[in-house]
């Protein structure tokens, strides 16, 4: 049997365990070996290892009322949870626990969706909700709504938010935590809080309004751990009568300076709504020895760069996004475009693909690049792992947030790519997503293995990138369980002012540290100690 | 000399006063009358009466430092604080503290702007940077960044998005808190937190991406009394190549339910940039009988009000909106508009205003509807008051938040319409400002006066608008200091449970209450007992 947390008796514990299953009923709490293994995480860094975070048991309950009696019941016992929506988080720690002996409580059973409005385009989910399930309603009730999709589309709407997680369509509903509006959270004191308009009983505007009065505490809810949240309210998109899929290449390294400026400018205006893509061609699929001698260079010069991809006969960058609305609208934004991008001496435009909605079953199961529609498919997974990177069980995501400056990403793929190169690995091809419309994020997916040799390696590495590119100033915005008092600690202004908030926070919401301890760097006042 | 507020011994209050001098020097403390009374509230709804807000004395501190200092000794002390920041919050307080006989703390020497960036479309300024303040310092220096100006300009940023105001100019600017990007403030402890990217030294993006990591907790500094912000970032509109501004009316009263859909739907796919007001051109400027009459009855019909329009040959409903963008984008938008809007029978469309940008400084003079083109000004100064209304010395606002539905907006008429004709008084004319672009936001300005009769009528109106409309499921977005705990208590899901949630958080924060005691209702511990 899978043991609890320490500081925990046997005898507490069991007792425990059966107050949850008085709760939920005998199917659904979760304690043999084979079933809590179920809640390991598979692309752990740690796999195997005395560390790697394990949980205790399982519960899932089926009602508000039954997570509001789990958790006063782990209160009395001071046993420590795990609450997880669809468990869906890989890279980022999947189902598996931040403390190991918590016992997960898993929401897999709140999977109702209470409402979708067509005419207000917004929805309200359960944490159980997946993208594919509130996209097959919203297609079988033909309702004229997009979901702004993770990849891959098993991931739940609420804890992607949560953990503040993007997505591909229009500006406002990438950033999947700020197109969330309105909450139900269930405190660790069993309280049950509504927040903005969903605390007036009369109001319409749940999911309309986000504040409504008094300070705002949404975000407080965020990569953290002060409440289980039970209902969440949604923006959603409403199905444009076109779209536009363009690339534009430009040919010389340094082009991505102005390239992004611009794309900048007109994601800004809105003249660009969807996510947009800066990527290199010339850096993927290749072991060429030449270009692993300038990735891992550090700093090879322009000239060095400009020669390789003229030699190789492809542009240096490609950037890719979409167009979503009424046609002629959109002939005159693309047309707009093309007049800002084109002082680029050798930008090239290409209209990729065009499409007029609703599509067909036939017509969504062609589309290639589907997230950018909102159709959540799981064609993306694994797809980030550079073809020719030695086979890997899984990879944790090293993200880190960069000014939308092509300078900045320059900068970035040379202190990486050495960063890898020192170390002996193939460097992560790196891309840019101008993600939120004002920052880049740029991923790096760096393998996980079943074996703890190469996973020390990769921890190993994973700390040089976390620590060196925070101290270029550019830390990462989310980051696996494993790492998040790492992650934190890059965010130390004022010897963790900004920490000690969010501990101070921790201790007057939750003073028997019964939510999720250690998430995202939080230790409740009893663990602190032995954890700081 | 003003009085110390309840608790304090005059002995420590002058000890406090003694040491705040110590801090900012002394012409920086204000204690005479004649200085004190300069932040009394000018539009009070209990001018000269017993309860009125009155402030002891003010602070006015020039670095972060003095403001740590401050908060410190007033800790020390338990003398409570209420900072301000231009101390132009009419309508909603003014400058008067919350709790009479707090030391108001005067951010104005804090008017430094710290940073604009025009690549990165974003600035950093200190409280005391008025709209003024900044649109100078953009125009002086000839960069092509726009504010979203509060109507009137003398407002700060700071206080303004703290208090969760708006504006007029695009979709990602006229929520100002949600236009914010990046915090300092000085916690209740003298503690200095920076938010965001802004915990991490070395970053570029303070001002460009909101969260950081871990929870994000700048939602509770707003409409709360949790710390004293310094510092706060916002993102700037690029200024768009032309602008076109149009009106669209609607004859019939019923138009308004179509016509609202179709300006939603155009708001959330962003072809219609601006702030959206949808107003009725019969409620304005007259005393006309029959109107008096149709506006009390509470449920007037569609056809006895649409002879009315008609016999006075006046459409119903008019809307106006402003494009923002490359020419040849607003010639398309504006004509998908029409396309979007041409059902409804009678619709006419009207340009009323063109511009191509920069304007001279002649033509900025001449722009009649200036916030709409981040123009601060006082043109608004007082305009919302009816022209047929009695005089009064000031106005508090009333502004309950609503569905973007037409029905909405005629229900919201028929009971704010019979409430004031109950009390023998004009109604304030109904008009729905699509604000944030999900939700309706309907201002009335309801009279207050220098004398204790008319206020006491005052008062029982606004109390009247603010159950009712609550009852309805309007409750509103901001409330006049005098009325928080009011506007509080129609949020009161599960007996209180947000409300309690923010007093627990206040507990932590600041434990000996020194920080705005009483705002949004948050009363700290050792005075809530008397005041609940």
């Amino acid at each position: 049997m899978p043991k609890p947390p320490a500081g925990i008796s046997d005898r507490d514990f069991q007792a425990a365990l059966r107050d949850f299953e008085g709760i939920v009923g005998r199917d659904w709490l979760f304690r043999s070996d084979e079933d809590v293994a179920l809640y390991k995480d598979g692309y752990s860094p740690l796999w195997g290892e005395p560390e790697e975070r394990v949980a205790s048991a399982a519960v899932a309950p089926n009602s508000v009322e039954q997570v509001q009696a789990i958790v006063k019941t782990a209160s009395r016992y001071g046993l420590p949870l795990y609450p997880i929506s669809t468990g869906r988080n890989l890279t980022y720690g999947g189902s598996a626990p931040t403390y190991s002996g918590s016992v997960v409580v898993d929401l897999k059973r709140l999977n109702r969706i209470l409402d979708v409005s067509e005419r207000d385009k917004t929805c309200l989910v359960e944490p159980g909700v997946s993208y594919f399930d509130l996209y097959r309603h919203l297609r079988t009730n033909k309702i004229k709504l997009w979901i702004d999709t993770a990849d891959p589309g098993w991931g739940g709407l609420v804890g992607n938010s949560l953990d503040r997680g993007g997505g591909y369509t229009g500006h406002d509903f990438r950033d999947h935590f700020d197109a969330h509006c309105g909450m139900e959270v269930v405190l660790p004191s069993g309280e049950v809080v509504r927040t903005g308009m969903g605390a007036n009983t009369h109001a319409k505007t749940w999911q309309l309004f986000k504040y409504g009065m008094g300070p705002w505490v949404d975000g407080i809810f965020s990569q953290s751990n002060f409440g289980i949240v039970t209902k969440m309210g949604f923006w959603l998109m409403e199905e444009p009568e076109a779209a536009l899929q363009v690339s534009v290449t430009v040919p010389k390294r340094r082009d991505v300076v102005p390239l992004v400026d611009a794309l900048h400018s007109l994601m800004c205006a809105h003249t660009i709504p969807s996510q947009t893509t800066v990527a290199s061609p010339i850096m993927n699929g290749s072991s060429d020895a030449e270009l692993v001698r300038l990735r891992g260079s550090g700093g090879a010069s322009d000239a060095d760069w400009d020669k390789y991809a003229a030699a190789r006969n492809r542009p240096f960058w490609s950037s890719t996004f979409v167009y979503y609305g009424a046609k002629k609208v959109i002939a005159a934004q693309w047309e707009h475009t093309k007049d800002r991008l084109g002082g680029i001496a050798g930008v090239q435009f290409r209209e990729t693909a065009s499409y007029a909605f609703p599509l067909s079953d036939e017509q969504v199961e062609a589309v290639p690049d589907k997230a950018r529609l909102g159709i959540p498919s799981l064609n993306l997974f694994g797809s980030r792992n550079s073809p020719d990177a030695r086979p890997s069980e899984g990879h944790i995501d090293f993200s880190p947030m960069i000014a939308p400056h092509g300078e900045e990403l320059i900068a970035l793929g040379d202190v990486t790519g050495k960063i890898y190169a020192d170390l002996g690995l193939t460097p992560s091809p790196v891309a840019g997503l101008v993600f939120h419309p004002r920052t880049m994020i740029c991923f790096h997916a760096v393998p996980t293995f079943r074996n703890a040799a190469d996973n020390q390696r990769t921890r190993k590495l994973f700390e040089t990138l976390v620590r060196s590119c925070a101290d270029h100033g550019w830390p990462i915005y989310r980051i696996h369980a494993a790492f998040q008092p790492l992650g934190m600690q890059m965010y130390g202004f004022n010897d963790g002012a900004l920490h000690r908030l969010h501990e101070t926070l921790k201790d007057a919401i939750d003073p028997n540290g019964v939510v999720s301890p250690g998430r995202y760097g939080i230790w409740p006042k009893k663990l602190r100690g032995s954890k700081a």
